[in-house]
């Protein structure tokens, strides 16, 4: 068995962000030499999250604006007694959840025609790291 | 280490459909020959999830009812203005999640009592896959 | 390859009750001797949650006040014409999402420097299992 570990660092311009990472996924795949396996990859903070989807960007907003209706900010979260103020961040983190697995097949992520990986930042603009955890053979 | 790769299609009768397939990933279990690992399961689309929860018909119309609440049709999403019409098909799959992972322990899925594995469809009538890789020893 | 497999039991005190797990799951990830892999930790019951976020009360009351909101108890669900007036739980359950995969690097979990795992109760006071299941080298 194969194991491969890596990490990605992101900073993003605006405090919330939608990054496409299937490329960098893909990359991983083919460094790790595993063929057949799991590529696991996981925000490695609690204010952000790993989600697959389509990307087009009218659905990129809709998502956007559909967390911001769950998970709202601009309310007085018992969190922001400690001086934060991304409650917000942390609830959208749950709802998208913070991490994924990807199956591996003849060494490339085996998604569907439409599956894209994507970072989900919601309290960025400072540096941010995800690990990527690839088993197989 | 083993690993073993199987794809599922659906093609259900209804646009939202809730597909019981426990069987089918026992049966995915058994063929691989894995006594101990994962079994993980994903829908290969982006509007389609798997998630773990009762087999109750009251229960299943309720989160029907919950996903149409929280996620609903009928809303002008700008995903849309491409032509489409399943924006809130994305946003349930979001909040259910698309994949899953189970544990396989003496050759079974090593489940709950009452806990059993779902595909829920939200945007059918039409052909849909759903990947099962399992690794285990 | 090795596969490691524990069970952890719970009985909250209260009907909802959020406990902090980190401290077994590392020492579940010590006993199986991976150093380098994949630690799955899974709620074994339909009206559980397995999920990571900061260990900080607010917060933590805020997520609970968050998943009252989104999936609220004293509703008058279809699941209860079966005796059950738990509906909400399976909801909540659905919501958080019931597992959790988190990486295994140089022996222990690797997680980010807020990242705490918790097993969140909605529906308690009776023994309910985890199965943790360890896969790595």
């Amino acid at each position: 068995m194969k194991t491969y570990t890596e990490y990605l660092t992101f900073q993003t311009a605006h405090k919330r962000e939608i990054v496409l990472i299937t490329p960098q996924l893909e990359l991983a795949v083919a460094k790790s030499g595993v063929q057949d396996g799991l590529c696991f990859v996981s925000a490695m903070h609690i204010t952000a999250a790993i989600y697959v989807n389509d990307l087009e960007d009218g659905l990129i907003a809709d998502i956007e604006d559909w967390l911001e209706e769950l998970a709202p900010s601009g309310v007085d979260y018992r969190h922001h007694r400690t001086g934060e103020d991304n409650g917000d961040a942390h609830l959208k983190s749950l709802l998208l959840h913070h991490e994924c697995t990807l199956p591996v097949t003849r060494g490339k992520l085996d998604l569907g025609p439409w599956q894209q990986v994507f970072y989900a930042e919601f309290d960025g603009q400072r540096k941010k790291r995800v690990v990527i955890k690839i088993l197989g053979t």
